[in-house]
């Protein structure tokens, strides 16, 4: 079954204590749906301007992703710029050019409707309702957030916890929203605020699933190599929703997977800069370190 | 098998935002002696001062701890004196009066040497050293260390390294004895420094292990409700310790079910100040968080 995934298009300039790589292809949606496109069919929806180069369409092509859902816009394609400190942890934005993605209008063609699995990948909660209002009864719908939400659109998002799923967030996100210092505490309530399954993104120290059936407790892989960690949340999210729609047993097992290999995904995603390993990823790859993951964590 | 613990006999006065609890029975030998005595017979050696309390020399002969080992000196008993930020993660000393412990040579009975399995909780390198020179070959030793022996008996712990089976301790002490901010790197160098296995401890993220067979990422159990995290770290190297003394199996697998067991009653003795959680505790108890905690781990 296939995948939509809504959220952000961008140019990605980043800069590390190591290296400068200025204009690469980013955004929450072109990582999520290169990471889902090793699993599932993936239909795309987001906004460029006439300055998205051409190679970065070729890139999305070359997996498979359909782009009936891209709109080419008139306008600069958005541009996010940033600097991580020798501690990879921490990093911080040095500017955000909005471009085209400021009156981004996520609109959806008619064959996107019934996509059955539905990642709303990091945008404004207001854009990630519009795109559920054009849905048709999607079978299992997964929202990513970031604290800019939280500070500035906190009741369109606590109104879409009661639409979908499942929230992914990271661990500071999961305690600004709550306000309770303890994750497990703050997953715990944010299950009460609506959504079946909570999951929390901790980076190296792996994720946590909070759901119906109580807990899973996700590792990381021990990675040596932490060249550019952006996108490897939203690798996570893709590739977990990949093999959510490629999945086969019950919801929460296909969970347990589905963030193992998100976790698996997001260790290659931060061995190069931007999609630059990811691109070159293949399933065998993928599936190899799974089973090294898998069995570095078996008791 | 039997367990020799060797390190601090200490009376804790801890507060916390929310309580204060003076002269509680702590220091790393008494709480690693009594994490591994539900898996194991345990033979401790410490110093205590005349004001130790006679319920706390009752409370290890609950446990069936040998107390030949034990010294009781002229002076008072190792007093620490600390407290806890809002964020538990945080903790200052208050005071720190060595008192009998500050002449303590930890000499051994002579029907301790032959014991097969040997934990050198924290204490002064020199000391952990002093214990291994009166031991018949042991089968397994494990050591744990603390920042101020980094920073004030380096030389001594170098040496250390290469008499020892296992060095445990947490991650920001492997940071600091290599210089090296990725842990998954700095266990891998601490490894060349000697020791056959290396284990780190990472608080409410677990613990990762590091040997000849590669890596294994040990969970931590989902803690909702944290009251003291003294003693935490030498709970889990003593029931890891006991359970490899009470173990079957490879040497790779006994330590995984150890630290897993360790990870279940450091999150006992957390629940509690002191040791008075994991004073109450049964192995039954104990026996069925573990099969939890392995559950929550399961792909």
């Amino acid at each position: 079954m296939s995948v939509l995934i809504v959220g952000s298009t961008a140019l990605d300039s980043i800069k590390t204590p190591k290296a400068e790589n200025p204009r690469l292809l980013g955004g929450s949606a072109s990582h999520a749906a290169v990471a889902a496109s090793f699993f599932a069919p993936v239909r795309l929806v987001g906004v460029v301007g006439e300055d998205f180069p051409r190679r970065y369409v070729k890139l999305y092509q070359r997996h498979g992703i359909d782009l009936e859902g891209l709109q080419f816009a008139a306008g600069r394609t958005f541009h996010w710029s940033g600097e991580y400190e020798v501690d990879m942890n921490r990093r911080r934005t040095l500017a955000t050019e909005l471009g085209v993605f400021e009156r981004f209008s996520p609109d959806l063609p008619a064959a996107y409707r019934d996509t059955p699995y539905v990642l709303l990948a990091n945008i404004a909660p207001a854009l990630q309702h519009h795109v559920l209002d054009q849905m048709r009864r999607p079978r299992f719908v997964m929202a990513d957030t970031m604290d800019l939400w939280l500070n500035t659109a906190l009741d369109d998002l606590l109104r879409l916890l009661k639409r979908i799923d499942c929230l992914v967030l990271n661990d500071s996100e999961a305690r600004q929203l709550t306000g309770e210092d303890n994750v497990i505490v703050a997953a715990r309530r944010i299950r009460r605020m609506g959504p079946r399954y909570v999951i929390v993104k901790k980076g190296e120290h792996g994720s946590l699933l909070c759901g119906p059936e109580g807990w899973f407790l996700c590792p990381a892989w021990p990675l040596e190599k932490l060249v550019d960690p952006t996108g490897a949340g939203d690798s996570f999210a893709g590739a977990l929703m990949g093999t959510l729609a490629a999945g086969r047993g019950s919801p929460e097992r296909a969970l347990r997977r589905g963030m193992l290999y998100g976790a698996v995904v997001a260790s290659f995603c931060c061995e190069g800069f931007g999609l630059k390993r990811t691109d070159r990823l293949t399933r065998e790859e993928i599936d190899a370190r799974f089973e090294q993951l898998r069995a570095m964590a078996r008791v």
